[in-house]
């Protein structure tokens, strides 16, 4: 039996993330777990919807709060291949997740580096397979390139 | 004529806080206008969807986007009744609001109280009609009170 531990759900994250990058989306995935059950997936869909507030988390954040119907994810854990942005750590504070955490980094908007903030509760692990995110990201600006 | 000036649209986002308050919700409200037009109106929904990442901005930004077929709202100004929070103004920032109008400032998780940003082409205009979205921020927290 595979062990569910933090790679085992970036992984699934990971999924997410290339089918975006298979859409012309920025590869970035989402996958909120809470008590071992797996309770919403989702991938960036900024391009097909439209609408560029439509990041992984926060359509996998809406999609957990309506399958738990509850308003508040304090036993959640968020995995999310890039650290979040200032919006989506935003609405990760406001769900109070009990735990974030992220694969790659990201220098120029990710919430760490502008001086955003989660709620005080959650936990952060980083780094978890970054460099399979970090991949990702690259086929994406070199397919962008052409 | 009445002349559609910021508080002409203010007191537009303000009808929208008192609907929020009459129906539980923390009373924020939003307009999103473009070129004179209004292309979208709403209000806090955290409790009626059950979701914490409802608030009146984020849903009229989607609504905006989803009005005009565009992924960016660079020649529409945003009109809020109270000061976005890190989430909304991450939204802004995503969205590239021309102008972004408030009321009243929110010490505790205004963006601009706790150090966040919108975009650098974002300009912004403060405290317009203030004192009616205080009033209903008070209302609301007398109300809960009880």
């Amino acid at each position: 039996m595979i062990e569910r531990n933090d790679e085992y759900y970036m992984r699934l994250a990971l999924k997410e993330a290339e089918k975006a990058l298979e859409e012309g989306e920025i590869p970035v995935g989402a996958v909120v777990v809470c008590e071992d059950q797996i309770v919403a997936k989702a991938h960036n869909q900024t391009e097909r919807l439209n609408d560029a507030t439509a990041h992984a988390e926060m359509i996998a954040l809406t999609a957990a709060m309506n399958a738990l119907g509850a308003k508040y994810l304090s036993e959640c854990t968020v995995y999310v291949t890039l650290e979040p942005c200032q919006m989506c750590s935003g609405a990760l504070y406001w769900s109070k997740v009990k735990r974030l955490v992220f694969g790659a980094t990201d220098e120029q908007r990710g919430f760490e580096h502008i001086g955003c903030r989660v709620h005080p509760q959650t936990d952060i692990t980083r780094g978890i397979l970054k460099e399979e995110s970090e991949e990702l990201m690259k086929r994406f600006f070199l397919k962008i390139r052409k």
